[in-house]
Parts: structure tokens; sequence; C-alpha cells
């Protein structure tokens, strides 16, 4: 029974070894079946990997390759500065910056790894533009399988280099790049390939150590809200799916309201939850800076719907501006989101202004990915500096002493 | 006396609150004192920074202002494939390319903000071409407060804008470089600005979590060798004092051998150590593809001979070539390490080709900042990419399988 793919949608069941995403009856996406109980090893996130340490909740993972890279056990920051300036009152980050490949992609991809292994498979693959591409490549050559990374064919130099670096099959795909999810599923079932995309189940498994980790940082207090910046909806998926097996297991008292923070120029569930509509449409021409959460036809669309009527979560777009002002915001407390990064945090403004989310609120938004993965943001800001000779520091310094 | 700096070459004492990190009798670089004795706190990383759990080894912060980021704790790898390749019982990367600003610097800096913060400053600063400006903007913004950071007059827009995201006052310096370091120290005493340079104690100290985290990561069992990228010597002194006090405190039965890994076009401690003398001299200019540890000049550089002569330890430099060829293949293990942190790998391989270093050992390298820090870097690879269209993708797919 663990170890059973379930449809989010209708509840069929079909065995995890199917090679599809999708439920075969109605076409929504796959999950493994919630755990209903379990606890904690208190075993040393120096040492283990985050699914040992949370083992009762992969218990189909049943690996003991060595693939791990040091995923996850990211930190939880306070941020009482963002917490004043928003009136709220406590606002924490879910720094996925500080991970191997620099995004939270790497903790799907460990654990996809480890499952293509247990499944007897030596290549993998994904079909990517940023952060999934580069971490893929990584785990592949970590554990030594033939790695096969699909990218846009007109992909820019700059953003195939920190790819390429890895050494995978790296392929640039001319043509239609939303027919490429399902293609790459069928030639990967024809050529024993497995191919860890963006909201299959094992990584929407790995998305459930986010909401875990958040649990325990906060002593079991879970926060009222949780924001997440929305793309595929696999990594939504995957936090909502945590939070709801730490509450089985009564690890917690209660669940987080789920905010789906998608970007104006690519907001396909903003716009299905706003016409209370239950399925996404595509999106048609997207236009964001924030291309980490660029899908303008989200397999898991639908399922984040679900989930937001569910929980009684909501859904708010936010615009370049808002989050570049966003990115500056973080910043400027320490953290160096990519733009994707900073959209939670651009929501919880847009929501706090209209009280959505009230001032009593504990809130988590969740920073995806380092903001040296997308250099040309810089643009965007008028970044300050001074210019003067080693004769003249002190006269400029002091000019500049507040 | 636990407050005390000490001369690391005269061991005269001086006290903490002592502005310069130099000493006054002979112009060596000052320390804390040695810890004797110590244990672990069970403090779990995922809530407690490593101060804490370190707290023993510490005992001059006294602080709880909340300034960490959640430096620190990163993974330390075992990498079985280049064990294999290079002929050696165990090769161990300790990756501190996961860090808040994806190097080892965080680990410095936080503990320099508290310091600065314990001595009532309100202003802090650095004198630095990259990772170590980054590292204090983003500390200096987290913990409120004002930053001055002094970076090269004539230093890349590109490498400019990384560190003013944070929004620090940050001043672009013309003129000699190397003069900048006492510069600053002096105008930071008259005005009040506490600047954590690269050698200063307290940074120093931030780097003793790094042995002690390898130590807890072997079960206690110190590596045989630990290989160390070098510029100003700070990282160095601080990796070995906490071996050292981890040894004193009885929690390890050996002290690793340092290998100071260089590059060939910026060696001033190889060439010293060759020599056989006992002070660096200017290396002159320096031209080397690993910007990360071009210091011609380094202020901790004898005290790095000294630690060389009382562990037993080696000093040796590579070439561009080699670096560019140990950052390849340290990818090809999942690990994209700027070029400085693939001068240890480059330097193991030598060591192992000359035999210096025995086939039975267990070798721990230091990987120093992220890949994404210098991109320029890409040029010197040949990466590998394919194209084709959707259509004829399991066409070109299948030609590529092995």
């Amino acid at each position: 029974m663990k170890n059973q793919f379930l449809c989010t949608n209708c509840a069929k069941q079909f065995p995890s070894t199917n090679h599809s995403p999708r439920c075969a009856e109605c076409g929504e996406p796959l999950s493994f079946v919630t755990i209903q109980s379990g606890s904690i090893n208190e075993l040393s996130p120096l040492k283990y990997p985050f699914w040992q340490r949370y083992r009762d909740f992969y218990p189909y993972v049943n690996s003991s390759a060595d693939v791990s890279l040091g995923e996850g056990y990211t930190p939880l920051t306070s941020l009482a500065k963002l917490a004043d300036e928003l009136d709220l009152d406590s606002v924490y980050v879910k720094n996925e910056t500080i991970n191997p490949t620099w995004s939270f992609k790497d903790r799907g991809t460990a654990l996809g790894v480890l499952f293509a292994l247990n499944l007897g498979y030596t290549r993998i693959g994904t079909v990517s533009t940023g952060n999934m591409a580069a971490s893929v490549a990584a785990y592949g050559a970590r554990a030594n399988l033939e790695t096969f990374i699909l990218v846009k064919g007109d992909m820019a130099v700059e953003k195939v280099s920190p790819i390429a670096i890895y050494s995978p099959k790296l392929i640039r795909v001319f043509g239609d790049y939303g027919q490429l999810y399902d293609t790459s599923l069928k030639i990967g079932a024809d050529n024993q390939i497995y191919f860890i995309n963006s909201d299959v189940p094992i990584r929407v498994e790995g998305s459930k150590s986010i909401a875990f980790e958040i649990c325990e940082q906060l002593a079991f207090n879970a926060p009222d809200y949780v924001v997440i910046p929305t793309s595929a909806g696999g990594n939504f998926r995957g936090i909502m799916k945590g939070f709801r097996e730490f509450y089985n297991a009564g690890l917690i008292d209660s669940i987080p309201r789920p905010i789906c923070a998608q970007s104006t120029g690519c907001a396909p569930i903003v716009k299905a939850y706003q016409q209370r509509s239950y399925a996404i449409k595509h999106f048609g021409q997207t236009s964001t800076i924030a291309h980490g959460i660029g899908n303008p036809s989200p397999p898991s669309g639908n399922a984040v719907l679900r989930l937001l009527t569910e929980y009684n979560g909501s859904a708010v777009a936010v615009s370049n501006e808002e989050i570049v002002s966003a990115q500056k915001q973080l910043a400027a407390c320490g953290i160096f989101g990519q733009p994707a990064s900073a959209v939670p945090l651009a929501a919880v403004k847009k929501l706090r202004q209209d009280n959505t989310i009230e001032p009593q609120a504990t809130v988590a938004v969740i920073a995806t990915g380092s903001g040296l993965k997308y250099t040309a943001a810089f643009e965007y800001h008028q970044l300050q500096s001074y210019e003067t000779k080693v004769a003249e520091l002190e006269i400029c310094l002091k000019s500049l002493l507040s």
C-alpha cells in the first residue's frame, strides 16, 4: 500500500513502478499514498540525509546508495525587520538557495535518483529550463548515471554552461517546448531512462521535507500561512503533503493556509482561482522576470487548485516591479534570491494591504533559488556605489557616515 | 584569559578589544587563546548556529543577537569515484559552497558581526575583491549595521552587483590595493567601524568550525590530510586551530597534516616553503584563474609557514590548466566550485603522483566557494551539448545512448 500511487483527483490506485505520473483514468497527477503516522529519527543532519531523518515518511526509499550531496536542512531565517515593515507577527524565510546546486530542486532530485536506482535504472533525465536541469545534471554525475538533460533550443549560452559543467548529455531541443514533457516520458519509457520531471510523484516527495523542517524549526508550531512561488505545482503539492503528513502523525496541531504566488506575466493558477474554475487553461504568451516560475500550462495546476480549496488558501499574482522591489528588500535582510524567490514576499505585501493576511499571523515564505542563478536581474536594480582614491578614502568614508 | 589575543609568533598577550590584528611587538598576526578542553552541545544544527553547538570553543561569544543566516553545517561529501581515480583510500569534500552567500566566509563574518555587537559597534566593514565582500554586505544587512565595503576601483561591474544588491555603502577605491588592508584598520579605529578583514582573529575563529564539523562527520576520526586553498592564510589558521582544540579536548586522537594549496600564478607561501624560509616575500605580479586565492602578500603567510612546520604539512602550487581540469572533475562528481575550490583537488593529484600522499590516506579537501561566483571560468572549458528538433529527439537521444 505504501508503495502505491494514488490519483490526486479520483483516488484510483496504480503501482509506483508506473512510468507515467498521470492517472490513466482522469489524466490528473499521481501521488504517493499519504502517510498517516510516524515520528522523527534523531539522526544528525550533519551526517544523515533528510530521507533517513524522516524515514517513517519515506517508506519506499529502501536504497542505501550514497547519492546525497547534502541537500535540504536549509535555514529558516526569522526576519524581524520585514515583519515590522509588513506589520506582521513573524516572517520566516525558508532559504532554499543554500542547497548543493542552490535551489530546492535538489531535494526531489536526490530522491528521484534513489528511486531510479531502486527500480534498476542506469539512466536518468529531465526537461527543464533552469534549476532542475542543473540539479539533475549534478546528481546524475554524483551517482555515475547516464544523464540526459533536455533544454530549449534557443537557451542562452550563459544559462547552458552552469548545467553543462556537470558533463551530462545535454540536448538543446528546438520546437514546441510544451510537448517536451510528455515526449520525454514516452521516450524515457521506451529507452529505460527515468525522467525526473517537475511534478513526478518522487519529486513531490522531496518537497515534503521543506514542510518537515519548517515544523521542526518552529518547535512544531506550524506557521499560519506558507507562501509558495508556483510553476508546475510540484513543490506546492509536496510542501502541503508534508504538512498534512506531520499533522496526521500528530506532530503538529494545524496545517498552514497555503498561498500560491505567481507572476502577473505567467499566472495560470491565479487566473483559474480568481475565476473559481477547477481547471487551468494554458496562459498563452508569458512575460515575467521570474523565469523560475514561467510555466504557462502547469501540469499540477488543477491539483494546486484542489489544495487551495481543501486548506482554505489563496492565490495572488505580482508584477515585475513588485518582484524586483521584493528581491531588493530580501537582499537588504541578507538573503539574495533569484526573482522567483522574491515572489512570495511581494505576494505577502499585497495580501497585507488588503488584509487577507492578518497582522497576528506567522508567515513562512519559500525562497526557491539563488540570486546568482539569474544575474540579468541586476539590470532592473539601481545599485549604488561610490568611487575614491586610497589617499582620499577617509574623506569619502566620513561623508557617507550616518 | 579566554578573552585574550595571543601573538601567533611571540606569544605576547593583548586584550581582545585590541583594534589591530597584529602584534605590536613583532608584527605577526594575533589569535584568540587556544581552547584546552570542552565538549559538543547536542543542539540541533537545524535550529542553533554553530557557535552555540560548539559553545565551549567560543567562550567570548556572549551575544544572543539573531545574526545567523544559517552559515556552516555544510556537507562532507565522500567521493568514491575520485578516490578510485586518485588511488586513495578516501577523498572527502567539505562543501563550503552551500552557505548563505555561497562561500566559507560566512562563518567568520557571522562571528565578526556578533563580536562587533559585543564591543558596541554599529558600523562594520571589509576590504575584499570577492567572497568576503558579499558575505560582510549580507550579514551587515541582516544585523541592520552600517556596512562599508571597500573594493578595487577597477572591479568589473558583474562582480560589483552581487555585492551591491545587499545595499551596503560600497566604495570602489583606486590606487594601491595592498595598502588598503592597513588603511582600513586605521580609518576603522578612528571612525568606530569594525573591519572584519581576511585574517582578523574573530574571522579565524569562524573557520575553526570547518574542522569541528569534519571531525563530527567522520565520527571523530580526523582525516590524515586536510588540503586548504590558501590566500591571506586566515582560513588555514582557523581550520588548524579547530583541529588542535578538538585534539586538546580529547575529541580526536590525531591532527591532520595540512596541505597549503596555491596557484602557480600566486604562490607566495609555496615559494617560501620551498626555499625553507620563515618569511613570505611579496609575490609581485599575480596571474591566476583562482582569483579567490590571489593575495600576493598574505598577512598570515608566516603564520601558515609556522603551522606547516608544527604539523608536518606541505605546500604545493598548481597551474591554471590543472585547476580547470580539477574544476571539471569535481563537477563531474556533482560539486561545482569556483576555481579556487578546485585547487586542493589539483594539489592532491600532484601529491599523489610523487607519493607525498600515500594510497592508504584519508584526505579532506576544502571547496571554498560556488562556481556561480566566477562564471568567466566557463571560457576555459570545452562544454558539450547537442541540438535537435522535438520530432527528431528520440533519434538524437538514441544515438547518444552508451
